[in-house]
């Protein structure tokens, strides 16, 4: 296997192109990492969470960390790391416009796939049962790696798995 | 879609039973997140990897955080998130038989499925070329959810994707 440095834009393709990655804060220098989904736009990642430990410390420490990767074999894979800044879109109305175009976002990205009726998104009224924290990840940095199978592995089939 | 907390002894199961995940470590507040893979005996996470800033960052604060997930829909998934704490097994004689060990663990998980002929892991002083550093993540936590199709969904057939 040769693992080759991805160009900026290729990581940027790579997560424009994804709406499923991992996501890490830190609290104490304790790192915390959960799966999440996503829209991009631009240089911004929308997206959105239940209340809990995760929105605790990104409200406590913004400094967050983006994983996406994609993994066709153990010698052909893609991997991209985003260094971004928490900011949260509060149900607020200064926030009611951001909140309605990450809501839009989410939704065409088929990343916010469920909504229960009982919430309306633009309105800061409805607090009962599930309430969707909105944020968005400002990207400062993107770095990403790629595994391609060396031109020896190719003749020989050293698939692992 | 109901989400279930897990029984430690499930997370346990699921983390056994797994040889790929995510490793989040923390500099300064600042998390890092990465695919890797890894061996788990007993509450012991074993893995190596190359020299580098994740290295560098476990090296300098030893908490991390472990994440594997399995997600079959977007309505049905598990996820387990494992605290830990880096330690390193170097290439001293204190800890050969250690390093051995971890070879061992990770070559019987297919988890080091390649090795540079030129290394030798008992060995410290082939320094040429690849070397790989093995390390342990002692883990003092484990907590885990799952996301199950409500019975109306399983009706309804809502799966988004």
């Amino acid at each position: 296997m040769l693992i080759q440095e991805m160009a900026a834009e290729e990581c940027w393709t790579a997560l424009r192109g994804a709406n499923f990655g991992r996501l890490a804060c830190a609290n104490d220098n304790q790192p915390y990492v959960i799966p999440f989904y996503f829209s991009v736009e631009g240089s911004d990642v929308y997206s959105f969470s239940l209340p809990g430990q995760k929105l605790d410390w990104m409200r406590g420490n913004p400094r967050v960390c983006l994983e996406i990767d994609h993994v066709l074999s153990r010698n052909e894979w893609t991997s991209v790391i985003a260094i971004g800044r928490y900011e949260e879109l509060p149900d607020t109305q200064d926030y009611q416009q951001e909140r309605i175009h990450a809501h839009e976002l989410l939704l065409q990205n088929h990343t916010m796939w469920w909504q229960p009726g009982a919430i309306t998104v633009a309105s800061n009224k409805g607090k009962q049962g599930f309430v969707p924290v909105f944020y968005r990840i400002q990207i400062a940095n993107v770095t990403g790696y790629r595994g391609v199978p060396a031109p020896e592995e190719n003749s020989r089939q050293t698939r692992a798995d």
